[in-house]
């Protein structure tokens, strides 16, 4: 036992450990480090961490805590991207991490569904659903736990086709802040008696209860996939593809993304060996079409389809919209979509934002923001990336590190407030279109959140867990 | 104003008139009736009825309501199978008729979104749709409003395809009951912004605040469909087969609907212009799957993929579980679908159930069910017939009037304990899979929720409606 967790109580982790035995506790200073640092953003200090195994270990911890009176930070995967899953700089919260909680992947195939606890990775679940000939169809860089992903709402490029983690949600269990273990664990596809109570522990950041397992519905593979690239002349000609290819490809349209011209420049310019898919100059987009079909290519030649839908688009579509088209059998595009937004930090300073639309705005919002800073901030240049398919953007500022101090906080204030009231007050959008809320983002929920649901969540904070123990997320202040 | 009226206050009546001028406010008897009456069950009284005309309304009548301490009772097309939109019988509710809530369908065909008023029916809004190549994929027989939809989560037959209302509501206006109105109706596919409040609206009878206005996504219309015919010696086959058509034809599969023995000679007997699609005896079940398509026909040939899918299976599969496949390009299968009901009716005394169990379960659960009746309860037959691809059955009792009392209490209510204990206790399914909590099933709604879900209602309930002035289910018990 360090000197620092002594004020823990010892009496407290005495019986912490007798409930976790072996290693499931650690004081360690070194042992808790990577316990205290975000993927991206946040850093707190933990005044110990706990490693349960079985839900039933995790309630009891948490009534142990409730007890004590220990506030408890869950920690999934550490991948998340506003800060939710560290502890807060008080260095008295105990981190519940979810790293051994992933004993259970049961697949029944028949029913197309799979009971998992909630520390198993994205990756490990799909390593044991892929011998089913079935996937989870949350596509996303990261490799995050399950729990993570329910506390975050994890949505990703394929979310046009397939939904977010809450659409393939079926069951759910979660421990409560005082011990109580809430277990709703049937696979029904259909149960419409009274209030989903389930819902209100998805996308909340652990703050109502810690999830502990889950049924997912999951999904038969795709066996082929066909991507073709377009060099856009505008983001209107970006959506009136993308309305076509819904409307002759519906079923098949995956993914739908677009790479704007600055963010693509800068891509080619620091990504590993990347070039350019097109002959000319960089286009105002590039998107990147994707197809994916159960359906094997001698019933279905799923690039020709592709191919077929694109030249009739051209044919029909007034004016300029599309410059060019390539198929992309090699993936091109995908390889540098996922250098994006590491080739921009290379370039320079990087103002991350992860914002969504109606997407039907979506151009005119981007323009919008163009034009703004072109006027107030003329050194910056908008980089934007994203889901045109599902109105998200990942708008991101990057300026060179010698128009403006690094670290000048009332620029990216100043960025802040402009961006993200357009996009909230003029767009009706939203400030945090995948990443969830965190203290990185605490501030923002703040001051965007109707007062409504603030009360609401109040009153679910008061039932839920009254004394105030789980998470660091303020979301009914 | 009626007599009875009076006892409403004729000070509130005469707000009401000013709030909803015209012919808004009715308070004869006359008039009341067809308010006071389920579809099929729920018979209570009136002491008036409003019909507004925006959400603006909606909120001032609630207000009024509020201040004057009269309860409501929400009524959308009066489709629903649990009586949940009728008024009690003290004959003291104003029902808060939506049907003349229904100027708003503004379709954003780039958005594949529309915004609709709560009043609007569903087939209204499908023809709105049509016109943009689009249209709203919750598919059931009634015509219900969406205001009503979205109280009881609809499904339907294509949720294995398309989901249920909740999975594809974007944005949602309520008017809570205090007459404040809480509009949240941004089109975002994306918005991890902590609690998803819209979701304690759906599915939850009304409850919690009367849905005024919403905003839905919308899905491209097929082009094409193509329908089988299946004879499957038992239930174990049909699951077998609907695992094969979603691994090969996954993306296409938009229902997958099965008819037991007893119900498909019930309803080839007792139905209009039916009969026999297969050539031999009545198979253990019929089932019915349909592929549709967003590609046109010359991009896929959708009846001959349907029927090399089912004859590769047949090869492959074990035993002798398909006995014969027909091709359905008349709609047949569906034509004698829609006629199961009224022709159990026909047949004798029926008593329904409403159900879901784990997909995969569904054939032992109904074996299980009819081997529990051969023993107890010999004179009675099971009329099964349901939705198998999400695991949903309409599990239909049907006897000989003169085998039992038609109105026998004790009966009915040993055979609804024993048949909703093995579904919940046994099987962990639903009693309630499509049609929502009312009066009608309030009693069993009492036995089977779990202690936590309804604490969790009841401070819900005292957050948006204290005073206790909306609907008629209660939750929160």
């Amino acid at each position: 036992v360090s000197a620092g967790a002594a004020s823990l109580g010892d009496g407290f982790l005495t019986a912490l450990r007798a409930l976790v035995p072996g290693d499931g506790v650690l004081t360690d200073r070194a042992d808790l480090a990577g316990y205290e640092r975000g993927w991206r953003y946040g850093q707190g200090k933990a005044r110990a961490a706990v490693r349960p195994t079985t839900p039933e270990q995790v309630a009891a911890v948490l009534a142990l805590c409730h007890q004590h009176g220990v506030r408890v930070q869950p920690l999934g995967a550490n991948t998340g991207l506003v800060g939710a899953s560290n502890p807060d700089a008080t260095g008295e919260q105990l981190v519940l991490s979810c790293e051994r909680l992933k004993s259970t992947i049961a697949v029944d195939a028949v029913d197309r569904t799979v009971l998992v606890d909630a520390g198993v990775t994205l990756s490990a679940l799909n390593t044991a659903l892929a011998g089913h000939g079935l996937f989870f169809p949350i596509d996303l860089g990261a490799d995050p736990q399950i729990g993570g992903m329910i506390a975050t709402n994890t949505g990703g490029t394929c979310l046009l086709k397939y939904g977010d983690v809450r659409k393939n949600l079926l069951g759910l269990q979660v421990a409560l802040a005082d011990g109580t273990l809430l277990t709703q664990l049937s696979p029904l596809r259909k149960n419409n008696t009274g209030l989903d109570l389930k819902q209100l522990f998805v996308g909340t950041s652990g703050t109502f209860g810690v999830v502990t397992r889950a049924v997912l519905q999951v999904c038969p593979r795709p066996k082929q996939k066909a991507t073709a690239l377009l060099a856009a002349n505008d983001g209107d000609a970006v959506l009136a593809v993308l309305q076509r290819l819904e409307a002759d490809a519906g079923d098949s349209l995956t993914a739908f993304e677009a790479i704007s011209r600055h963010a693509l420049a800068l891509t080619l310019r620091h990504g590993a060996d990347v070039r350019s898919p097109f002959a000319g100059d960089l286009p105002a987009y590039m998107v990147l079409a994707q197809l994916t079909s159960t359906l094997s290519e001698s019933q279905l030649d799923l690039p020709a389809l592709l191919q077929q839908t694109l030249a009739q688009h051209l044919e029909t579509l007034p004016g300029e919209g599309i410059a060019d088209v390539v198929l992309d059998p090699k993936g091109d595009g995908w390889h540098i979509r996922h250098q994006v937004s590491e080739s921009l930090r290379a370039a320079g300073r990087v103002l991350a934002f992860d914002l969504a639309v109606p997407r039907s705005s979506l151009a005119r919002f981007t323009q919008t923001i163009v034009a703004k800073l072109a006027a107030s901030h003329p050194f910056v240049t908008v980089c934007d990336f994203g889901h045109w398919g599902d109105g998200g953007t990942h708008l991101n500022l990057v300026w060179d590190k010698t128009a403006a101090p690094a670290e000048d906080q009332a620029l990216v204030q100043a960025l802040q407030a402009m961006i993200y009231g357009i996009c909230v007050h003029e767009f009706g959008g939203s400030y945090s279109a995948e990443h969830g809320v965190g203290p990185h983002n605490q501030h923002f929920y703040d001051a965007y959140t109707p007062a409504a649901i603030k009360r609401a969540c109040a009153a679910l904070k008061a039932h839920f867990d009254g004394k105030g123990m789980l998470g660091t997320v303020r979301l009914g202040s």
